[in-house]
């Protein structure tokens, strides 16, 4: 029978766990391949490099993405629930057996997303949002964060430009801009785990930057 | 901007929420549908009596079902939240509508299952089932809950005999017996809300007793 621990620590986990936030047109999804292209040059081979995502980075998180991201409209407390149900299963499948064999782990969203868009931009009750981060993450934390910080209608513009259309990308403005005060608020609150990283020029500008803070990071 | 209150007391509800709990080859289903005949022609016409169930009983709670008992092993955590998303979403979109219009609700389990199956049967934390229960049932409390109480083994035999074969009646006899426990310790500890049925005899005569307590139940 097993028992959940939700805030017993993680110490066996060995690899790292690098996280990319932002908010929409940040640019996250270029820069983490680049990341990962990046990383394989400078590392061993024998050092396994994971590219997942939240929602959706496990078989079960993908049905639940489509449902998320996809479908017709949800109410806030049962979306809240499913993404916490996705990253459970994100955590328990693919991020703690991939830490376990020392990987390094490059992943599209986690807890601070949900604070940010559920909370600061739905305006969900943050210590709900936080207990169930708690929960669904079973003590997990990133060991480093990277906050892709893009303004607003900058963001909004690149993701036009390439069509997108998810459900998240019609809300308005200022929703986005309550997300990016989210970000902006959870950046101060925890400077050690949370690096900003100006994401407003091109992409080979904030691919060096970011290459700058890895290699400074792993020097560490 | 909407704001979750989950422990706000729902006091616009004036139906009457009346949920059926028990083990495997309760005999819920029937019960349900025998009880709903008999409340019609007990009640008038205009009183709508609605027939749902936990999980799948709204139309994402049945995509949400399929992934609970059809689908692969689900690790218990995630298990957990999704039956939480489900409730969420069936309290907000069914439970709390129907009871604004005043509807008399017959449900297929609800919050104690949750407490027999995941706590008691599987061993998961109770806290945790009780924190995430009071999250998704939003203050929500059955008016009166009937404990179907049947043998474990009369239970699974019948279930055997209508070649019933979901996830949960694979697992093996010390689990029932577990959730049993659970749903004993839950109709000793909460006697105003939790009433037991022998539920060993005949339809018919579960039928009687069941008929003999809604009768007193509406009078009171």
């Amino acid at each position: 029978m097993s028992r959940i621990q939700p805030n017993s620590p993680p110490q066996y986990l060995t690899g790292h766990f690098i996280v990319f936030e932002g908010g929409e047109g940040a640019g996250k999804t270029t820069q983490i391949e680049r990341s990962r292209l990046w990383l394989q040059k400078q590392l061993s081979l024998d050092t396994p490099i994971l590219v997942t995502r939240e929602p959706g980075g496990s078989p079960l998180g993908q049905a639940l993405r489509h449902i998320l991201l996809e479908g017709e409209s949800i109410p806030d407390l049962t979306e809240l629930l499913l993404y916490a149900a996705d990253r459970a299963h994100h955590v328990a499948e693919v991020l703690q057996p991939a830490l376990a064999e020392g990987a390094i782990i490059l992943c599209d969203r986690f807890t601070d997303s949900t604070i940010a868009y559920q909370g600061y931009g739905r305006g969900l009750d943050l210590t709900l949002i936080e207990q169930l981060n708690r929960i669904a993450s079973q003590g997990l934390e990133s060991s480093l964060t990277l906050w892709l910080d893009v303004e607003v209608e900058r963001g909004l513009a690149r993701t036009h430009q390439r069509g997108k259309r998810d459900r998240l990308d019609q809300a308005d403005l200022a929703f986005h801009q309550r997300v990016q005060q989210g970000f902006r608020t959870l950046a101060a609150q925890f400077p050690q785990r949370i690096i900003p990283i100006d994401a407003n020029g091109s992409e080979e500008q904030v691919a060096t930057k970011i290459q700058e803070i890895l290699t400074k990071w792993f020097n560490a």
